[in-house]
This record gives C-alpha cells, structure tokens and sequence, in this order.
C-alpha cells in the first residue's frame, strides 16, 4: 500500500463548524477552541468567515477574533471571503490567508450564494487578484464535487474545468468537497484521478463529511492518489444534524486515528484533538460525533 | 480503481451481535430479528453458538432457534461450534454449516476459550474432521489477526500459519478478525497480502469492528486485494459499548452504503436491513451505531 509519508490537515472545525450553529458561541469560547486545536498540533486553521454578519451571525466576529489569534506560533488562520466587501474586512483584520467557494452544480450554487456557477467565478477572479496582490494566499473551495442534494450525482468532466478556473485565477489549492458526505469511495477515485490528468496533487484538498460514514474510505482513496491534505473538524462538528445533506465534518480525530495507524504523520495529538472537539461540543449541548471521543470518552469513565 | 464486481456479506448480528448482551432476548424476538434479516436480502445468517449454555446465556436457545427458521429460503445459517458436545448438538439441530475460533494471540486465546493456541486447534481438527465428514461446512475464525488487546500489534506472520492450519483440517474459509476494530487499512492491506502469497482470496473473509470509525477504510482495503467476503451486523450490534475492546461489529447498512455507491453489487437492500437492526436495538435499549441509522432515523422523522 503506497501512502503518503505525511498529510496535512486543514482544520476547519472553528468555521465550518460552527456556522450553521443556532446558538452563538461567544469569541472567548471561540479564541479556546482554536487554542486547544493550535495546542494539539494543528498548524492551519480555518478560524472564521468574512461573510455578512446578517448572513451567519455566528461568525460576524470574525475581525475580533482574529484580533485575540495568537499570531506568532507558527500557526496559519485562514477565513472565507465571499465578496470584495468581505475582502476589504479581512485585511484589516490583517488575514493571511482566505478562502472563496463555488459548486460544481448550478441548483446548489443558486441556493447557496444565489448566483450562477458563472457569475460566482466572475465574481471572485478579480477578488483573487487583488487578495494576491495584497499579498494574501487563496483557496478554492468547489462544493458537491461527487454528489448534489438537488442534481444527484456529478461527474468527473464536471469538476475539472471549475477546479482549473479556481487555478489559473490564483487560488494556490482546490478543497474538492463531498459537501453532503455521500460519496464512496470509487467516486473519490474517480473524479481526483481525472483531476489528476491536469491538475499537480499538491494543488489538491479533500474537504470531506461523514454522513454515510464513508470519510474515513474516502481518505484513504485520496490517500492512494497521493493526496496530502484533508480538512476535518474537531468533534465531527457542522452542519445540522436534522438538516438533511448538512451532516458533520470528518471529525479530525477519525483522521488523525487513522493516519496514526497508517504510519503517516500528521503533527497532531489525537488526545488533545479529542479535548478540544469535545469541549466546544459540551458547550453547544452536543455529543461529539466522532468514534475516538466515543471510546476515549469510554476510557474516562472507567 | 479496480474492486470485485460483487460482495458476499455474512451477517453476524444474531450471534456477534446479541452475545454479550446482558438483557436476554427471547426466541420469537430472535425469530424476528433474523426474519427482517433475511427478508433484506442476507443470504448467510450465522444464528447462533452452540457454546454451553452457563457460558453465553443468552445464545442457549440455539437448537430451538434452528428449529423456529425457515430452512427453505435459500438462507444458509450458520453456528459457533467450540468443542465436540457443541457439534453434537448441532448435527441433532439440523445445522449445515458451523464456525470454530482461536486467535493469534497466546494471551487472547488464553482468556477467551482458556487454551493455548496449539490446544484449540488440536481441539478444533478432530472435530472439523467430523464435521465435515457429516456433511457440514466450517469457517476457522481467527481472532485479533492486527492487534490484541494484552498483546498489542500482530505480525502478518503471526497469522498465516494459523490460517493455512486452520484450512488444512478442513475449514473452507478463515474469517480473519480485527476483533477490537482497532486496525488501520495498511495493516490490513499488509496482513491480506501476506495471506494472498500463499491462500487463494476465496479462503479469507475480512470480520471487521468499527471501534475506531476505520472499518468502512479497512474494507476498502480488503476489495482492492480482492477479498469478496465480508462479515457485518445490522445496527452496528455487538459487543458491549462500556467494555474497553468490545465495541460493535461493522454496522451491515454501512457496508451495504459504500458498495452500493461503488457499485458493487451484494443483494441486500438497506433499508430493510436499517429496519431490521433498528427494530432489535430498540428492543434491546440501545441506539444503533450505524450512520445509516442516524441519517434514515432523520429523514423518517421529518
């Protein structure tokens, strides 16, 4: 079995999720949740959102809390950024690093940011120029890249020349996104070899959910591809659990779990990712969905 | 990615699944449970364990299951046989096909059927010999095949011996175990290679638990070597989810999820098999640990 060496994992617990999150997590909550991912090993991290405060009132303290971010660790904060408005906030928030997104269908695309594929790639390519002019680094995030909750499933031709625009624009990385965590494994292969065809796999991110329980197999397709990066979210958090096609993230413990076994690297401390998760899931009044916490929590009990 | 066109899933919720729980489950429940089973489309059932009642109480009801089944189905249904007074009983039940089971390691083995490894085989070949000579077919289970719980990681050459012996007395198969589900898919892939340089893929059947959310990855594994056989339980049932080690078999909706989206063909259909895990869990006072439970449980509640 040839795996990577090492893999790097994009935290993405703190916005992802959080943001579909009825009850407002209060920035010092905030700021100790990304301190105990930045504790256990964690070195990117995708912190917050600059999207209309109305939007996702969840995140609309993006700027302070990348003010209270302990800058000097080595750790990268990341944040989406949706528009120039929410470009113009995150350099004065001094961000480093963002994130812009689109889908690969139309229906979800429509629903999620009310514009077409189009005009949400017209939207961001002068938005990428400006933030790599300023010196900032750019991902691109391209939603339901194997399965749409609206248009079923995609293809692999669908995919590339999005993830190609999202490149030549600026975007320095694809996160490719299984966004309702209802693929398997041979869609994975799929759709990332045919990418493979154009695209280096360094420019590659699989921003995977668990719903179907099938992150865990997915990684490892992406693995055999020699993908290295992955996002998860600490807990398995995100999405609403009664919202149908919104589960939870791969919860990074799974990930790190596994690549531990693997022999693959990763910096990070499984423990600690536990305690970090489970910690901003007891204040949201949810268990976390992961199976280390099931076990380690079981280890505690005793 | 290359993967068998067609799975075989051996269902082991009546017997892994109901035999650690303390609550004991009457027989037309059981009658039920395996009904729902078969009516999903589970073509190989194994039942029961015709152990001495003192020891799992709560499978000593075996022959009157046997008894209570519908034989005419297509349906094969299979039992443990751990020694000679087993097998007796389970000639005079009309049993077809039966499973013995020792493990790699001295430890386990030590304190699970109080032998040592040598001993249980030298047990086990008299009575395959009779077995076979009866009619019957046999499966050699080989218990923490990856890792031990006293002993820790287990060599992949640690198991191939055991399995060769265990198909030189006459087993048709060796159900190769991560008992505690604590493996990683390398250490899968690395211990199925090891066995495919010297067993024919038709003798291995991978039986999986999901302690670790990794057991979706380490089937992934087992089908790109080319295993076809597969065990599972509904509702993720087995073991006991406070005992340390124990914790559920792969859940038999999960695996059925991820080959029907790899297209891979196992002639069982997922909801039927959700309903029939869910209907035993709720009687036993458990949730099910499968992630098809959780997502159907809420679209059905919508």
């Amino acid at each position: 079995m040839n795996l990577p060496e090492r893999v790097r994992i994009v935290e993405v617990g703190p916005r992802d999720g959080l943001q579909n999150e009825g009850r407002i997590v209060p920035l010092q909550e905030k700021v100790g949740f990304i301190d105990g991912l930045r504790s256990a090993g964690l070195s990117e991290i995708e912190a917050s959102s600059f999207v209309h405060p109305k939007v996702i009132p969840q995140l609309a303290d993006a700027c302070d809390l990348f003010g209270e971010l302990s800058h000097d660790q080595g750790v990268l904060y990341s944040a989406l950024v949706p528009n120039e408005r929410g470009l113009d906030r995150a350099l004065e928030c001094g961000v480093k690093r963002i994130a812009v997104f689109t889908a690969v269908s139309e229906t979800f695309t429509s629903r999620n940011i009310r514009m077409s594929v189009d005009e949400s790639l017209a939207t961001f390519a002068p938005l990428v120029k400006r933030a790599v002019a300023s010196g900032l680094t750019v991902r691109g995030y391209l939603s339901v890249c194997f399965v749409c909750p609206y248009e079923g499933d995609i293809a692999p031709e669908a995919v590339r020349p999005l993830a190609e625009r999202l490149l030549e624009m600026g975007c320095d990385e694809v996160g490719v996104s299984d966004t309702i965590g209802a693929a398997g494994p041979r869609e994975i292969a799929g759709t990332v070899s045919h990418l493979l065809e154009r695209i280096p796999v360094e420019r590659i991110a699989l921003h995977l959910h668990d719903t179907y329980g099938t992150a865990l197999a997915n990684v490892l397709a992406g693995l055999e591809l020699g993908v290295t990066s992955y996002d998860a979210a600490a807990g398995g958090l995100g999405g609403c659990p009664y919202a149908p096609g919104a589960a939870g993230n791969l919860a990074t413990e799974d990930l790190v779990y596994m690549l531990d076994r693997c022999g693959i690297e990763t910096g990070v401390d499984l423990e600690k990712v536990v305690a970090a998760g489970a910690a901003m899931a007891e204040f949201l009044g949810r268990v976390p969905s992961s199976r280390q916490w099931i076990r380690l929590g079981e280890a505690d009990r005793d």
